[in-house]
């Protein structure tokens, strides 16, 4: 059997800069041929960066994808690795037609993946299922692929498939089994989701079954907008045993040899029957077209043996971290902030969120701003004095009163409308730093408060960006003591252990509004991320009358929220996508619609 | 040939107020019933509202529904409706299987059609072709449905379709042809675009001839959040004549009498040859399942005749004056709102927003505030109390200066961020009079500036909903022009016809920073609508180095802004989606990226 080293590139991509993305592509594939490997295989839209949106509806854009991949593969011919394989993602559109957003769906264009060598693209591959689900919107705009792509590497059938094609049954991982291919390559932008490894695992297994072959799954990292995506790349054998696996968030090529079946040894299912191979029960597409090409020469001959290893998997609340660290740096980063700051009310949230900034960017890029008004505690200010010192970061006091003052003598005010215009002023006040100084403004507000719209619109909700917006309080806590585990311990105790308040009136609790959050959380994630009724919420074992007043608070917020600012909606999960709700909507759970 | 006495209700409806919708449909079909209809056919989710969105996810929501459904027939029995045939859309399921909004893409749930009498429901329809493309996104949400429903009522057979179903060539219609129907019910939910009218008449004339059959359209009229619809209900004959048409932005009833052919006189495809109906260029779909189900009892004797007439259409001007009246009534009264308030600046764009505000709510519910800074001109104050004396709407006046000036002392600030820091303490103020006083805050800002970054974020920017937010500033000038020669003239001549400012630094005009709105408006379309790329704008006759400036600003004004605040976008197109762009984003268009 002949060995293919393979390669898997885990790494970062960023929407819309092909150059930058072409040049991660040729530095990577340096660094395969550098180990020996014969295939290097990118993520999914590798070249154009993912998701794209609505950028596939502008043609110059299309355009300037195509144009990249060629130049691709001219330029990796230029430094030398045209001999070696290189499997990368882009956008393909079948012709030049010009279509736009309110054409038929997705007309035109396709999710590809190309195979290069000596200079030319020697072969092309269109994602077959386009998942219109969760984050998801390829219905809208891309057309499914319809055929196999196999190509001959070294007298090894390698076929190549993208993404979702692994997520169902059936098509090209059963056409490949037909085709009698010795593997598969899936490339991959998959976004992460809490344990969501434990679900890729033996999902690559079953298709590897289905297939009869290997799978090679390679997936990104990186935030981008948000999204972010987790690696976990892995290669697994035909019988399901994981041979290889790469980190999550980390940016490395997984280097791998694989003892593959060639070409002439594989029966396929239109020639010999196979015993050897596990049996599938999914109907097997028998009309679907399989185009075969090959790559000239042969496998340069390997003086050593490569094993990627199995990369451990790590905690849950080391896996979030890491996310929302990721997910901030590159959101600043890719977006060119040199700097964040946040308001630091001395509270668990911002204290979360300044300890997430520093890892991400370190101390000298985040400045944290207290902001006192009159119903300050002492402990508040210390609390955001001592957070300052113990991570590194700018620290600057910008007391409130002055300015709350001068709306107060000039207005009419009273109740809601004072405890809000303290939250605007801050908000004010972090939007004038961050048109003087160029800073991002971080935002602080956990998803348990958002979503019963414990918030000030305009106010702390002010920022481009939040970490913990997808964050549930319960999990807000546990992060933060997990992270005080890990070396020196940047939150300070006192932020932790205190009873959380907004300190918007003399004494306020958020006890005073809200159920414990032990009771809140799993409530919000019932109604919010799976989209359970009142019925079904009690009878999962919530109080009845709990879930009552939850509901009605989501609701209220929810649509107050949104009223008052369309386009601000809560998560329905981690990185995941909003919910999208109509802003007007009178239906009430519990029937009183 | 019998004669049936058909009402199309073109009628409004509210996401989730089932109860209220249901009662819509009871005192409409009353209304029917009183003019002798047998027949009366409403809009596409009438029960439930359109869209609903996320809405669908939560199986709760779909089995009320499903109750309002069967409800209501016993209602409209009870009501002594039992005889009238009534057709009305709602959402179904397949079963009671739970799916959530991560599950495969649109399982189980249905956009459905139903045909209720004698308290039963006699027949449903399910949705064939469901848009996923515009403000769409149905592929999400619902299952296309696979046969055609026909019911035959008073001797003639009776085809229900839905919306999308009519856009289409092929599926439903071809299948109706083959039944043998001589009436398609077409029920819809189809949002307002410029010009709209002169597309559907078109549309509907090739489907009834591709049936073989007269085809009675009704669509849904009123505002549901950024979605206007506008009416525009037809009958149209199996020969294209356009037999009776309803106005735009109208609630109404459109009762026409139709002579039909009988059940037994009409051939269908399976049965002789029929030379005397239109070719069919499509490909005929001989194997879509046909449901065949029939109302009891004759027709009631019609004693007269009842011929609905022809609405004639309406100026550009008129038009989009009407859809932004409607859409603003609907949003302030769906959501509850009592009143709504606005800066008011002496300029043409506050000027047109509270003509809009007082033409949909009355003066007596809006209120302007004029909020002069220290650069306010006095042409300013004095067109702002102008145009509240014009219209009778409240006035108050808010200096912001001693507030503006408690930031100033505090804090070290200097060029933008003291331009913004203006907008940004009346955007406080008019969050402030909306919490003491419960208003709406409206936005003013027309697309134009918004789409080149011409804006405050968290300051003008601040508000619930902004009635300009698609509307080009040179199309706000010419809705001014036009609204004013309709009765009295709302908007003060001065507004009109002055500069533009945003009066943030001294002597400032819009022109210091932006092109003529009468090249820049053409870009912006070209660029936002219709996702044209530079070469293609160049080519289409733009100045090459103004095409350049232009998709500059509108770039890195896009990026800014949702940078600063993600959800904040701009939009595609009048009362369309908005553009879906990744927030980090290095595409440039000119090739530097």
């Amino acid at each position: 059997m002949p060995t293919l080293r393979i390669a898997l590139a885990q790494v970062n991509s960023t929407v819309g800069d092909l150059a930058g993305n072409a040049a991660s592509v040729r530095r990577w594939s340096r660094a395969a041929a550098d180990s020996g490997a014969h295939l290097v295989a990118f993520p999914e839209m590798m070249l154009t960066g993912y998701p794209i949106e609505d950028l596939v509806f502008r043609d110059s854009f299309v355009e300037a994808s195509r144009r990249a991949l060629t130049s691709l593969a001219a330029g990796l011919a230029a430094d030398g690795l045209g001999e070696l394989a290189v499997v990368v993602g882009y956008v393909d559109a079948d012709g030049p037609a010009r279509i736009s957003s309110d054409a038929t769906p997705g007309a035109g264009r396709r999710d590809a993946s190309a195979l290069l060598h000596r200079g030319e693209v020697v072969a092309t591959y269109f994602k077959h299922h386009l998942p219109n689900y969760g984050v998801f919107d390829e219905d809208r705009y891309f057309r499914p692929g319809d055929s196999l792509t196999v190509v001959r590497l070294g007298g090894v059938d390698v076929a190549l498939t993208v993404c979702e094609d692994i997520w169902q049954a059936g098509g090209p991982f059963t056409a490949a089994r037909r085709a009698g291919v010795g593997l598969v390559v899936n490339i991959n932008a998959s976004p992460y989701e809490l344990n969501k490894d434990d679900v890729r695992l033996p999902l690559v297994q079953r298709r590897a079954a289905e297939a009869g072959a290997t799978v090679a799954y390679v997936n990104m990292i990186g935030g981008q907008d948000e999204l972010v995506f987790d690696g976990d790349s892995m290669i697994v054998g035909p019988d399901g045993e994981l041979l290889a696996r790469a980190g999550q968030f980390t940016e490395e090529l997984l280097v791998h040899d694989l003892e593959l079946p060639g070409a002439d040894a594989v029966p396929n299912d239109s020639g010999s029957t196979d015993a050897a191979k596990p049996r599938v029960e999914q109907e097997i597409p028998q009309d679907m077209a399989i185009d075969r090409s090959a790559v000239a020469g042969d496998l340069a001959p390997l003086t050593d043996r490569r094993d990627g290893g199995v990369a451990d998997r790590v905690s849950d609340e080391a896996e979030v971290w890491s996310a929302l660290v990721m997910g901030l740096r590159d959101y600043v980063d890719k977006n060119g902030f040199r700097s964040v700051v946040l308001g630091l009310s001395g509270g668990i949230d911002s204290a979360v969120v300044a300890a997430i900034a520093v890892d991400a960017l370190g101390p000298e890029r985040v400045t944290g701003v207290s902001l006192p008004s009159g119903y300050s505690s002492e402990h508040s200010k210390d609390d955001a004095a001592d957070m300052a010192k113990r991570t590194g970061l700018t620290f600057r006091v910008e007391p409130i009163q002055p300015m709350v003052d001068a709306f107060l003598a000039n207005m009419t005010l009273s109740g809601v409308a004072v405890e809000n215009l303290q939250a605007r002023v801050r908000g004010v006040i972090l939007m004038a730093l961050s048109n003087q100084d160029g800073h991002l403004v971080l935002t602080t507000g956990n998803k348990s408060e958002l979503a019963v719209g414990y918030s000030t619109l305009y106010g702390d909700s002010v920022g481009g960006f939040n970490p913990l917006k997808d964050v549930p309080k319960s999990m807000v806590w546990q992060l933060a003591r997990w992270r005080n585990t890990q070396g020196d311990p940047p939150i300070p105790e006192n932020s932790i252990t205190k009873a959380p308040s907004a300190e918007l009136r003399p004494d306020q609790k958020d006890s005073d509004s809200l159920p414990d959050y032990s009771v809140l959380d799993p409530i919000i994630k019932g109604y919010v991320d799976h989209d359970l009724g009142r019925d079904e919420l009690v009878a999962a074992g919530n109080d009845p009358a709990l879930v009552d007043r939850v509901l009605r608070m989501v609701d209220l917020a929810e649509y107050k929220r949104r009223q008052s600012a369309p386009g601000t909606k809560i998560s329905g999960k981690a990185f995941g996508r909003d919910r999208r709700l109509p802003i007007t909507n009178r239906f009430r759970e519990g029937g009183a619609s």
